[in-house]
């Protein structure tokens, strides 16, 4: 196969299409992101990466706090709103049913089924983005996606975003399972 | 809907299954990973979450530089094969065609359609894990994986592990187009 030099480019298949919570001057905010990644799994981590221009960082930085959120994929149209439109211009605070957790600082959406609670503990500068790194330190799913206890992606049905094309999609057939059709291979 | 607390977690959907290239003691070794996420554009940059004891961090602390491959569906067997075995005890040297590129510490994977090689910025220790963020140096991509110049999920059709039931998946449908589809949220 032809392989075609792109020059370098952030292209990283899937991505996850979450919602950053934060407080900003008080007042509840999300943003879009596809930029982020689980980092640890003891402590539990994850990263994000945010320009230091956005109105979410103001909040992360005035709380040390954000949430995430993963969507499912009806949430399609409000998911790509609070990416195109900033908090600084547009009222996002009334856009989901919010709760809180252990925190009153990291607003979680009612209607997505994941939520995670994070406390930032490292703040990287790389150039257009901060990579903040954060513990997760509570997590919260709808009860009617979990299958024996663990997390149903298929009931989840989260949104994926796929770069390049920019667009997003569902997830699609399980074709296997991890740890264990890998002992196939010879 | 009842929220369930579960305590923290690492949950977040859906997660890349790419293949972490290294060269340990001049020996090309793969490791699967899910935990990798872009962390910047400019420069651009992606985060990997490694233990310390992997085999493949010794390659990387060897030589400051891996190769991140995002493989078709079609190479789960490999993949998982790659995240059951240690280069410790298995040669994972044969299972794939290798080239390489701008770097000869960075082996790429030959039937992967989109391969990333990166050069390490910064190494963060978390606990279990730590954190490697690296400069993609250079991006290649199988020539029918574009579509008007862009790269083509659809057509890289890559693989997506699912956390919580420990799967793995294909893309689904196209819903929406990024940066478009939420105009018509009101």
């Amino acid at each position: 196969m032809e392989k075609i030099k792109l020059g370098p480019q952030t292209l990283l298949f899937p991505m996850p299409a979450v919602l950053v919570g934060s407080k900003v001057d008080r007042k509840v905010n999300f943003m879009t992101a596809a930029w982020c990644g689980i980092a640890s799994h003891k402590p539990p981590a994850l990263s994000v990466a945010i320009r230091e221009s956005r109105f979410t960082m103001k909040g992360i930085k005035e709380n040390s706090s954000f949430s995430i959120n993963v969507p499912s994929a009806g949430l399609v149209k409000k998911v790509d709103f609070c990416g195109i439109y900033s908090g600084k211009k547009k009222d996002k605070s009334k856009i989901f049913q919010i709760y809180y957790g252990v925190l009153n600082t990291a607003p979680l959406i009612e209607e997505c089924p994941v939520n995670l609670e994070c406390k930032v503990t490292h703040t990287i500068h790389l150039g257009s983005h901060t990579l903040i790194v954060a513990e997760i330190i509570e997590t919260y799913i709808n009860g009617d996606c979990l299958t024996d206890g663990n997390a149903d992606a298929e009931k989840i049905d989260p949104l994926v975003y796929s770069p390049g094309t920019t667009q997003y999609q569902r997830l699609g057939e399980v074709i296997g399972k991890a740890f264990h059709i890998g002992k196939e291979q010879t």
